[in-house]
């Protein structure tokens, strides 16, 4: 247990912040270390002659700015990060926040929020109740239980259009589009052998296989040949648009999968229709609810349009819904997907709503294509660990997961408004988009500032930024992708002053 | 609770089994139904006037059978299986063991086995002390704190030459054959591309893309010039060698990963090594310890030879390692990655000794390849859920897994010795090889058994069977695999009489 030795002035009000200062300039001083172990915030308040509330509100302060960590059953402790970047943080006593204690992903959830001691309770329920005959190797789609609540679940918040055969479970987005990309490639050589033999009327070109071979590799050109002459039973390949700018983590998990990409540019509305018609593309991925980066929604006009052009060429689209559980401004717009079920193939994780480190997420899908994806699953990794999904369905079931999603849409909205307003007093010149939904925002910066230097200036303060210029297809003005979930209410306008002090204008 | 109304003859003896039995009935005969929970056994001792552990003794009987459940926290319950087949047992009420209880899979571990009470210890273990920032997106390649426990585990039990830098966590044996295949092939091209540049001398064959752009499907045919023109970025494909008998489940992931597959026939000693070095195989996929089928242990003088060739040729050869841990009759062998760990990479996972339904595995390959594996998953899905790797961690760190592995070391020893004792006496003329490890039997039949109709009448006892003639790229004997991890050794007897019973000989 760390001694301490907290001065708090009853007088001067505020007592929660004083002693989260005491508390903070222990930490930086290193009469706390990383792992020293705080004492229960009943004994303090009763030390220093104060309610237990207050402590605790301070306790809760520090462990939202990543100074503390609060364990189940193990107290409260000092964070490992909070000493790690003592040095950056004595040479800037007067900005805390100057540390890169908000995650890695701009976009990552406010992990400090994430349920655990409701997750080890569905653990335990799930443990105390599945059969033993559920722990062997499960469906590849996933447990029946959790399709059944998801499905439900998609229906009521999302007016998605799927029942539970609709639906495979997926370790996240990222899985779910490599595995539908592969099941979309995978049913495209057959019409492609028709035109192939087609085209090559009389066979393979006679003097190919002669050229081919006048190297001296011709055993390793064997793959080669029988390429040319049997393309069907090979992973084949397909033509996807994708929104420009985009998520550039996604494009090399496309292209392994099987797209070959094409970048279609949004404006204010959303995907270009027209752009999208002209590509040429047979499957696009668009994030509908809240255009990643720019935070842009797909305006009702270019909804019907696209709906019209995927129904009309026979085109899919992949509906990427990774943050429409948080939505501030308005109401909650329904999925493309509950409109044109047919066509739209709707993905989705717990990655914003729980954890990423979850692995969890879902595809919805034509009831064929969705047995495509559970095929391809079947050929890959047998499914997702069957434990985990049994708890999530449980936390559906008894409306926790509601309940947790309703609490962070209220404390995230709280963040966006805070960092919103800081930058309206102290960046002025920063245009804010996007900011109807999701854990980011769209900052556009102004012609003549560097993005590069800004992004690394936002980062030294302590705030989770990417660059957006990678992310362009077609080039644009400097901006920013601005992570609010992570950052607390109270800190946003310390951090962005910061930010515009040390700025070069 | 359920109304119990035993009749116990204590003059008679075997007090347990009149208990075990009483049971079954009410079961069968639907006095207790599905869901129904059992009286604690300390209370039906108490009304009966009997130790508690006979009753204890009777309970674990028929959880070991499957028609009770006992669950964490909340008892014993009758089994749903239990009353679902009760017309199946009432035509034959001598033998309830003629229901297929025992598992999907030949293969599978007794999964009523499975630690649930530890298992949720190391959940509740994590989740007091895994820093917040573990459950954003992690590294790929598997936590830390895992790699670490895993690559000491390994070396200890398995011999290996492992470090944390050369594991990579995955989703089961099958997904690290995946991605191990794709690493591998996705290397290949590197090569290939400066072999046909060669090859191909002064580019394209001139009158290729005339010829297939003769058809109209021009647009299509462009990812097919691509391929030609451009094949470094696509994943290659590699000529990889299997076993014959070998596993049908992994041969479409083998081919989807992408390996072109040549089989290479298994005698008494395993695989035949002139006829793997025939075979062009860059690649080859072995189950050295246990083969799967046969059950053939790989002989000293064919691991010589193997590690010999691979090192001449500068092969890489896979070493399944599924079910190594359970190993009877003599000294552990050491796997072959230990003796030439820059050229074996070793595939396991907890599949056999926890549950597959928990989907963890490890890769343990040279540090270049597993840093290319980890490359590919980061690539399709971001890596295994954040939790249960720790949870695995906390079970190896504390020294239960090694305990669990030896107590089910124990009891399948003595259901493997039940089994191939009831065999002996009631169906000699079946020869029994391949029991000096796992969880399975190589059970020959004469030759003039009919393989499809034995597998039946097997299965419809109650046994966990396989036909081997589709394993088969060869042809051989009619051959069964029969697994005995779920047949408790007290049933072996009855269930084999009544199968030699049915045979028609």
């Amino acid at each position: 247990m760390a001694d301490l030795h907290l001065v708090v002035d009853r007088a001067a009000g505020g007592i929660a912040d004083q002693i989260a200062r005491e508390l903070r300039e222990a930490v930086r001083h290193g009469r706390l270390t990383a792992g020293a172990r705080l004492p229960a915030s009943r004994e303090l308040a009763r030390d220093l002659g104060l309610s237990r509330g207050v402590v605790v509100e301070a306790y809760e302060r520090l462990v939202a700015e990543g100074f503390l960590i609060s364990r189940v059953g193990a107290g409260t402790v000092v964070a490992p990060a909070a000493t790690r970047s003592q040095d950056a943080s004595e040479r800037d006593p007067v900005v805390p926040a100057c540390r890169p204690y908000y995650g890695r992903r701009s976009t990552s959830p406010d992990l400090n929020a994430f349920p655990r001691g409701r997750w080890l309770a569905a653990i335990r329920q799930t443990l105390a109740t599945l059969p033993s005959d559920a722990l062997d190797y499960g469906d590849p789609g996933g447990a029946r239980e959790l399709r059944e609540e998801l499905a439900a679940y998609l229906r009521r918040v999302r007016a998605a259009d799927v029942t539970p055969d609709n639906l495979v479970i997926v370790g996240g987005v990222a899985q779910g589009l490599y595995l539908t990309v592969q099941a979309l490639a995978g049913r495209l050589p057959q019409a492609l052998t028709e035109r192939l033999s087609e085209a090559l009327a009389g066979g393979l070109p006679q003097d190919l296989e002669g050229r081919l071979s006048q190297g001296r590799a011709v055993h390793d050109l064997d793959w080669f040949v029988d390429r040319i002459a049997n393309p069907a039973p090979r992973p084949g390949r397909v033509r996807l648009a994708v929104e420009d700018p985009t998520s550039l983590r996604q494009l090399p998990l496309l292209r392994a999968a099987g797209a070959d990409l094409v970048a279609v540019r949004v404006d204010e509305e959303g995907v270009d229709i027209g752009a999208l018609a002209a590509s040429g593309a047979r499957v696009v991925l668009l994030t509908p609810a809240h255009q990643y980066p720019t935070g842009v929604v797909l305006a009702p006009c270019r909804r019907a349009e696209l709906i019209e052009w995927a129904t009309v060429t026979g085109a899919t689209i992949l509906e990427d819904d990774y943050d429409a559980e948080f939505r501030f401004d308005r109401d909650p717009v329904g999925c493309l997907q509950g409109l044109a079920p047919d066509r739209v193939i709707l993905v989705g994780s717990v990655s914003k709503s729980l954890a990423p480190g979850l692995r969890l997420g879902w595809v919805a899908a034509p009831a064929e294509v969705a047995e495509s994806i559970r095929q391809v699953r079947g050929e890959l990794d047998l499914g997702s660990p069957v434990i985990e999904q049994h708890a999530l369905a449980d936390l559906i079931r008894t409306g926790d997961y509601d309940r947790q999603l309703r609490r962070m849409r209220r404390e995230y909205r709280a963040r966006r408004d805070a960092l919103v307003r800081a930058l309206a007093e102290h960046l002025p010149e920063i245009t804010v988009r996007g900011v109807s939904a999701g854990l980011h925002l769209f900052a556009e910066l102004p012609r003549n500032w560097d993005e590069l230097s800004t992004v690394e200036t936002a980062q030294a303060c302590g705030l989770a930024v990417e660059r957006v210029a990678p992310m362009r297809h077609a080039p644009g003005p400097p901006a920013l992708v601005m992570g609010f979930a992570q950052l607390p209410a109270h800190r946003a306008d310390d951090v962005v002053r910061t930010l515009a002090e040390r700025l070069p204008r």
